[in-house]
């Protein structure tokens, strides 16, 4: 689910590599057909789903006579999908809030989760956590950090944890003064030093609400207290993550910045296979450098932390209020500085209530929206 | 068995912490009597053993009606202390080649190993690994880079391994002008930058024998080939060492240099227990650097890879004449840059010999130290 997005591209050449072990059944995308089409042709699975009708429509005129791949549309399709009998696991990588139904119902089929879409933690962290136990479905990060820390863990006691480090790259403006913050372009903000991303994760990263994505998605995925997670900035982004262990002895995971790594780990594990990467060659690389976060610079991490603390339906609008806020960036409407201030205000207005099924956390993302919306006309004003 | 050493000190500060879980039931020094006294009188074990008969005369009149301890001396003591029936853990931490002998012994007599005596592998790896594994005998490192190989091969596949990175401060003279390294007086060679350890072990770690000798441990422990181990030149002994996996991940371990961690986990593996150690920060460490080592500048490191590949008794000979070089050197007797040319000239007479058996150990041994002597009147005329 995803799989014209580059963690779904990625997905694809692990399992094309392999053959003998890998076999897609399924495809989800959202617009883009014509890769979608390709990679029907390519792999030839049972189903497709797109996010549209019309899509659908114009993909089946393209496919006809060139595979029996049965095309299918909206959420009845990425739920057909998600629920797929042949399918023994669910890559989950679609973009946003619109992979946590998906991959909530994925869950509920009793599929194994290669997890990609952070929101799915973010929103509904609690939810899923308990269905994939109930369910007993295994979720395997895909994020980099997130299998680092997977990684981290095995062979190791879960009862001797004591914290873990979740590296940043710090972003393109780890440097920059912060009075030029202020005037970022798009086009510089979607530049990142380290990593090749879609366009809503590259700004994330630059205003490292990513990694506030992440504290809270490594909360629920470690069952974690949110004291028991620190954040580094770790420009190299060679450290992927690491878990400090109660005898002084910390754990790290290293590796080239490709996805490719974790991507092959969620499907292999507990394995690590082949993957055709060449060696990570610290000698080359030099140093390693780490500092702590500067949260007056940061401030989506701040108030990713905060949202955090507040639990309940306060992570699932501070993801909304993101989203709309990136997306207004992306589209020139606001200053790079005024995303953490829509998100903020957003949350001031929003009264915080508890999430017990996965329509209070619509509802929830719903009301983000909207208010976040309104707050950007205010700032207009 | 070294329990005046660095590492005994160490180790009892860990055991003294967990009275519940450890209890000291014998004791073994070479010739520090007055430590070892006041260990005994501390830990009232059973049984315990030093060098000579003259030692343990001394010792019984000193402990008069102050402890029931039984006390040994020579082989026969320090065999009796690695069989003793009580005790499930012999932690091997005599220094140098004098901890071969009474290691054999506490493998034949069914003990694990929490080993600190690298000369036990360089000297017997194969001897050893067949006779831990025939008698069901856990061999648990506990120098910090085979603490960090053991950590990070923890719930991985041993066959998903590619290659292990043992990483090596460089010691003081990493970047000291080579036509310098010839006036290098003792005292300076003793001053290691980041860990606080034995005379012998600190002039191996300022010419790099002491990784040499941990390359040719790491073989036999881990079941590598010699290509399989590369070594970093890491001034910061930060990251202990690491494992590469197939799919290019890398699991490192890391803490602050000190032995407390690698003593603490060779004793409760699998568990991490509390030790009370600082947390590494590595935000105040800021950078950790790599780089490979010269092996011009490192001629004892080349000499050690040279020897493993050569195998049987070879491995034997390079630690026994490094042994007598070290000692001249530190009586002054000769200069730093000679370390390496008597290992190399005692090296080049040695016609290798196959060792099957521990005699065979000892006489290559034997002949070593003779002919290093040999070698160093030659260099005196």
């Amino acid at each position: 689910m995803g799989s014209t997005g580059s963690i779904g591209i990625n997905a694809l050449k692990v399992i094309e590599s392999k053959p003998e072990e890998y076999r897609i059944v399924a495809l989800a995308a959202g617009r883009n057909i014509d890769l979608l089409l390709k990679q029907i042709l390519r792999f030839q699975p049972a189903v497709a789903a797109v996010s549209e009708g019309v899509l659908a429509t114009s993909l089946k005129g393209k496919l006809k006579g060139r595979s029996k791949t049965e095309i299918l549309s909206g959420s009845e399709g990425f739920r057909e999908v998600a629920s797929l009998e042949e399918a023994d696991t669910v890559i989950s990588a679609i973009s946003g809030a619109a992979g946590l139904v998906p991959t909530y119902r994925a869950v509920e089929a009793g599929k194994n989760i290669a997890l990609a879409n952070k929101e799915t933690m973010v929103m509904a962290g609690p939810l899923i956590m308990d269905l994939a136990k109930a369910n007993h479905v295994s979720i395997l990060p895909i994020d980099s950090e997130h299998s680092a820390i997977f990684q981290a863990l095995q062979g190791h006691y879960r009862e001797d944890l004591r914290r873990i480090i979740l590296t940043a790259s710090g972003g393109p403006f780890r440097d920059v003064p912060k009075e030029k913050l202020e005037i970022i372009t798009p086009e510089e903000a979607l530049k990142h030093p380290n990593w090749d991303m879609g366009k809503k994760v590259s700004i994330d990263s630059a205003t490292l609400m990513n990694k506030g994505l992440e504290t809270i998605e490594a909360k629920w995925l470690f069952s974690l207290d949110i004291d028991q997670i620190d954040i580094l900035i770790h420009p190299e982004s060679i450290v992927h993550s690491m878990v400090e262990y109660r005898d002084g002895s910390i754990i790290a995971q290293l590796g080239v910045p490709d996805m490719i790594t974790p991507i092959s780990y969620a499907l292999s594990y507990p394995r690590h296979e082949e993957t055709g990467l060449p060696a990570l060659r610290l000698e080359k690389v030099g140093k390693l450098t780490f500092q702590k976060p500067d949260m007056e610079r940061f401030k989506c991490l701040a108030l990713a932390l905060n949202a955090s603390e507040m639990s309940e339906s306060m992570p699932v609008v501070l993801n909304g209020a993101n989203e709309v806020a990136v997306e207004s960036f992306l589209q020139g409407k606001i200053g790079f500085l005024q995303i953490p201030r829509v998100i903020e205000k957003t949350m001031e207005i929003h009264e915080s209530f508890s999430i017990d099924n996965i329509e209070k956390i619509l509802e929830a993302d719903k009301w983000a929206r909207k208010t976040a919306e309104k707050v950007l006309r205010g700032m207009a004003n």
